[in-house]
């Protein structure tokens, strides 16, 4: 283990913490107010937090229409906004779309360079606009931790990175009450994007990471069992804040220390660069083809978390087979909650299967845990379909 | 779940990362290093630290000797070594009483209150002298956390408090190696404090707290699993690594949002202010006593921990004869790793009983699962006796 463990991110988790923004932001701040679509005027949020930047004496400008796998376009008209009016605080209103373009957003403002050029590491941030974040939307964990991922709207490339200490929020508002509206595509695919980062910790290359073996298998485990019975009662409380408190620790860096894989994160990017695709519906469908061509050449990790998971024996089936059935397990899991399992079956085919191949933001290989080149993920493109 | 969750230490995890002291401290700083009794001496980590800080052009000032169970007279002592040459940078290089003493110092130096009262609280730090730690001894999780106990030479008490942000480390190195030395007495007492910890964490009053229950269970197994391994190769850097990630995340704050009750620590607090016996003695001998004393008032949650972490089962036994068996084992697995598990074996009698009920530190109650009053707690002591 070799790490740094850094997390300067306040989190205020709770019922009624949106009061916490008054001690959080100065009054007379000119702030930038970025969120989506539109549901939290629907829900009433975006009236709430109004009114207390109204209080604060705050001139607020505003960003809106950040949509899912948030654009450069947007990142750039919200640089835009900072440079021409001085912005001094970022607040963000959403789930990870509109955070990770506020983070973008909040080092472009910053900076002479070109915003583009900052995510793809051409040039590095030296200072930021600070960022706030209420969060909507229990996924991806980015309200703790430094991650954003952009997609280039011209060139289709979707590009994840991270610059600590400029992209930590500077505080995070996290009230399950703010999630208990979010419909069930929604909420499906924040479940498995939440299990897909505990997977890809679960899947380093570190052969003294027992205890975050054990932390990632419980959170895989709690969220498959507490999945069913939210999406049977999205507006219970108990499990969104279950919920809300498994996605950000499971990526806020204590399950990271050992390092991960992120292969499965890195084709899906490619995938949804392209097919405008919810990242969690193409984490479900590569998730488990991943998990058997990596099964192939080092089984032992697949081996140790379907016999822990979900109480496997091998009975005689040679580890390909056994790797294989496990894998299964992950795609009956991910249908009964509804998500598609094939490309397929979202209209995808082989037609531009070199397009994906191409369109991968990577070096020579991808992969912690088993490195992987462009062959083997055309491979398991192939899988997918 | 209501919480705030912030922790801005850096943690530098991993073999040589002494080095990154280089970055951590400005040139030309005045530091007070504090220490123990010697033993970074005998291991060559004081020679090591004070050639990076001669490379640095820091003035170089000392504070040694700090005790275990560390004293308000050696805080004091460093206090007055702050203020008397304008300290601008506290590094402890040792264990938790290392690092709690240099907490108390780095408050203390910038106020001008005597800094007994602000660990009381009468009054509250304004401003600190910045704290760095390297760690030398995995038990207490101070390194990555704002908390300090202090002991009171004059009137025996012993406080625990702490005063976030000011009294979290700025950085902590945490170097396995530097713990493969560690006696095993100590190394002992820093697995009995772990699992202490992580108990006192599960034993919240939180309903909704199942992640950090099963967190709290894989913990406290992988430390009895790993415990006895290590005591019989004591510089196995692979144990030694996998404890030292343990304890850290064990008292980080990732484990503290449900809360926690923390009597066995309070009551611990009380004898070793009296006694001065070790921390981790004391929690073995009361944590079994306390668990079947609550277990008649509240039995839930002793019997969903044995029936996890022991595979224990009911099998005709009622709550309270379970409850017991269930703590049992814990007596059972101290008295394996060699700690005594009576007050008696450490000399100490029911002659001063009053004078431990009256030395807590304590309002009406403590605890968080079970509130226990003056009367609850002569009672555990007379079950420690």
């Amino acid at each position: 283990m070799n790490f740094v463990l850094y997390n300067p991110t306040r989190v205020h988790f709770g019922k009624g913490k949106i009061e916490k923004l008054k001690d959080e932001i100065k009054s007379g701040t000119k702030v930038l107010l970025t969120y989506g679509s539109g549901s939290i005027k629907k829900f009433g949020l975006y009236d709430e937090v109004l009114k207390i930047l109204k209080e604060l004496d705050c001139e607020v400008y505003e960003l809106n229409g950040i949509e899912p796998n948030p654009k450069l376009s947007s990142v750039r008209a919200g640089v835009e906004i900072c440079k021409k009016n001085n912005i001094e605080f970022i607040l963000a209103v959403g789930g990870g779309s509109v955070i990770d373009a506020s983070k973008a957003i909040s080092i472009g403002a910053k900076s002479e360079h070109d915003v583009w050029d900052l995510i793809v590491k051409k040039y590095f941030p030296q200072d930021r606009v600070p960022l706030g974040a209420i969060l909507t939307l229990a996924a991806t964990g980015t309200e703790m931790n430094p991650n954003s991922v952009i997609t280039n709207d011209e060139t289709k490339q979707k590009v994840g990175f991270a610059h600590p200490p400029y992209t930590f929020p500077v505080f995070s508002i996290l009230d399950p009450a703010n999630t208990l509206t979010v419909p069930k595509n929604q909420t499906v695919n924040g479940i498995v994007d939440t299990i897909s980062h505990l997977l890809e910790q679960y899947f380093n290359d570190t052969d003294n990471g027992e205890l975050v073996d054990r932390f990632c298998e419980s959170s895989i485990s709690y969220m498959m069992e507490i999945s069913p019975k939210l999406l049977d009662d999205l507006g219970n409380y108990q499990l969104r804040e279950a919920m809300m408190y498994t996605s950000f620790v499971g990526l806020n860096g204590i399950l990271s220390v050992c390092g991960g894989d992120w292969s499965t994160h890195d084709i899906e990017h490619s995938v949804s660069g392209i097919y405008d695709i919810s990242h969690g519906v193409g984490l479900a469908i590569i998730t488990p083809n991943w998990m058997k061509y990596v099964a192939r050449k080092r089984p032992e990790k697949v081996i140790k978390l379907g016999e822990r998971l979900f109480g496997l024996k091998k009975d005689g089936l040679n580890d390909i087979e056994f790797c294989d059935k496990i894998a299964d397990e992950f795609t009956k899991f991910f249908k009964s909650i509804g998500v598609p399992t094939t490309l397929g079956e979202c209209g995808i085919n082989d037609e531009r299967l070199e397009d994906l191949v191409d369109n991968m933001y990577m070096g020579d290989t991808i992969g912690g845990y088993v490195k992987l080149n462009k062959d083997d993920i055309r491979e398991i493109l192939k899988m997918c379909m």
